[in-house]
């Protein structure tokens, strides 16, 4: 189905205008067939990175790219860019987009607004006729989700340079298929001189994954930053037993030990205002209802806007999990999974976010981001920023995800606004 | 290596002695023997119920039945037996033995010991030419740890008409594989038929499993009964999202009850003398270290001797776990997995053990068994008893499982001290 072809006479029509319009029966369009790829029953999408699935809506992305005339390019990790090109060849590109991979159980806007409304952004600058002075590209993001290898937001590392490509090459998903493998066969291993170099600036809408502008009542989030992250593994180490055979004074029960910690470590970040804790994952061995556990493992994930804040609770808490395991008589094992700093967004950018809110009559605000997303790399590169988007009811990971058709038609609206604003915007932009 | 002719000759010497002795060096080697069939790294065993080892170990085991001139019949479900004749056919046998199959990782001793023991104590008998009035027979129960098939005690459940044969015949392991198409490929699908039919007593002898023997300096276990145990499955429900994005107060996170329930269950078993509580298993959804855990299941066993005080502590607990539930908004369903009365084993047979131990001045004491064992399911049929010897350290289910080479001579004196005195034995025996 050739969607582009049949919606863009409507906006000709409205050349004579003061602003440029997307094409929102057009872009809800591209969403709807992007959600025909890796269906699942309830509406959501499974997309895992290199997949059929992903290589599916890769050869229609790359399709719909080439029927806007863009110059497309595949990188060493499977990073998908479109050029539009400028008035001005030797100008830094502003560069658009996100990911079209989702998680195992996604949802159909996660990433694919970002891209998609990528696609529209330059699809209306077509219909148009409108020359920019710099040159526009958008790019899609290889395996941001981290879904089925990780590290996430692995292609936007890669390009980055923050992510070592060697490595990553060699990784392999939970059933020891190797990325780099999975990239030849369907056909997406692009060559490194191919890579994003440098650029103006990045911009990435984006649905919010969380509850703040539905709750405040706002369309348009202009982000700020990215918050920290850590991420700590917690292994309690016991002994096992006969559940019916050994006395409780003679055990030494890893998830007693547990119990008391997963208690502890919610009831201690009570105390501490912005601060997002969540134990995630757990595991038990042997994992038998007749064995006293030998070992239990869990994750810890800590957030806060503010680094130092994250990182004395991070160290407190490391304290006094260490305490009650000697208290307890057990061993414990803490591993750092992930210590990432937070990133802070171009202030230019954030505040020409709420000015195109304005324009439009959206109402916004400024929000922080408590989810990483490719815009956290990008931001190594070029000055970077964000607009979200309302979530219904905060979800997202899951089939349920849902924004409004409207807020969609927004967000890229507010996305092309800065487009016309950057790729005619000479000064540099203030990180 | 046939064991048996090499050393049974030393016994012939033993003729003309007040007391038949055991033959402790071939006892030993049959173990050993045992011992090379699913042998791990650490000297444990892993002979899942129907595997190719669990095949070998039964061919052998078959093979050394016949060699002792016992007639070998297999049942539907493969239970394996062989029988001794008596003076009088038409008396009922006395029944021993117990199961050969283990762990995932297992000991090599669990179960083993009741059937080498009861093969050994027929090989004496043999030895000594001692003709008793009622037959023996020798029996290995099929999967009686559950490990591969649940349920646990599957053939002794079978043999005494509890569990229902057409049902288990249909059961699959984790990888699909039906119980009856493994039982048809090693060869053990045997005839209903041959089941065990009606018996005079069943005896079994079992390592301990626990600590008591060791800490009181015992070798010698008169075991009373098996304690009642009810299993509960907790599923705590709540509501998924991103540990990124969502704030702490919009969450309905399944893990932060769960760990209040757990440390909460721990605490509330201490008040109970004798109780036994173990949380085993545990699992959450979707189990990744970034989203809010909508799922945490967790598994309760819950031990007492007394099944009163067993089931009011149950009792409490649903109630106190669905408040908590309501506290947090959160929902709670409970399973019970698993509500079994405890098992009063036979005065006479607790009594005769007792005398035998004394006999031979071997230190005895009463005790109950905290875990499951054929001799339950055998306690249906029959008036039966078990003989315990230590477990060093009280570790069992494990590589590390451990009794002295004495502990194992000893206990199988005892074994076939019981025989010697039921199989002559006129009068009912005492439930």
């Amino acid at each position: 189905m050739n969607v582009e072809k049949v919606v863009s006479r409507s906006n000709k029509s409205n050349l004579n205008e003061d602003v440029c319009n997307i094409n929102k029966k057009r872009l809800l369009s591209t969403i709807d067939t992007s959600a025909g790829c890796g269906t699942l029953p309830n509406g959501g999408l499974c997309r895992l990175a290199l997949s059929e699935e992903d290589q599916k809506i890769r050869d229609l992305f790359k399709e719909w790219m080439k029927e806007s005339h863009l110059d497309v390019r595949i990188d060493d990790v499977g990073n998908m860019y479109g050029r539009r090109p400028g008035k001005n060849p030797d100008a830094l590109p502003v560069v658009i987009g996100s990911h079209l991979d989702t998680q195992r159980i996604g949802g159909k806007y996660d990433g694919i607004l970002g891209v998609m409304g990528a696609l529209e952004v330059v699809r209306t600058l077509n219909d148009y006729d409108i020359e920019t002075e710099r040159p526009v590209e958008i790019v899609n993001f290889t395996n941001e989700e981290g879904a089925r290898f990780l590290p996430s937001m692995l292609g936007s590392g890669v390009a980055a340079n923050v992510i070592p490509t060697e490595e990553i090459l060699k990784i392999k998903d939970k059933d020891q298929i190797r990325f780099v493998d999975e990239l030849e066969k369907i056909g997406y291993k692009g060559s490194a001189r191919n890579r994003l170099h440098e650029m103006y600036c990045y911009l990435e809408l984006h649905i919010e994954q969380g509850p703040v502008l539905e709750t405040n009542d706002q369309s348009i989030g202009a982000v700020t930053g990215i918050q920290g992250i850590s991420v700590l593994e917690v292994c309690v180490k016991g002994r096992t037993s006969h559940a019916g055979t050994t006395p409780m004074e003679n055990r030494k029960d890893a998830m007693r030990t547990a119990g008391k910690m997963i208690q502890d470590i919610y009831q201690s970040a009570e105390s501490v205002p912005g601060l997002l804790i969540t134990i995630g994952q757990i595991q038990a061995l042997p994992n038998v209802t007749n064995s006293v556990a030998e070992q239990v493992i869990f994750s810890i994930d800590i957030r806060h806007p503010d680094d130092a804040m994250r990182m004395m609770f991070t160290h407190e808490l490391k304290e006094k999990l260490s305490t009650k395991a000697l208290i307890d008589q057990v061993d414990i094992h803490m591993k750092d999974l992930m210590d990432v700093k937070a990133e802070k967004f171009s202030e230019d950018i954030v505040s020409e976010i709420q000015r195109a809110a304005d324009k439009f009559g959206y109402r916004s605000m400024k929000l922080i981001s408590g989810a990483g997303h490719d815009a956290k790399y990008m931001n190594q590169l070029a000055p970077s920023g964000m607009i979200f988007i309302p979530s219904i009811g905060g979800v997202s990971h899951c089939e349920e995800e849902f924004s409004t058709d409207e807020d969609i038609a927004k967000g890229v609206q507010v996305l092309l606004e800065l487009v016309l604003r950057f790729a005619n915007h000479k000064e540099e932009l203030k990180r």
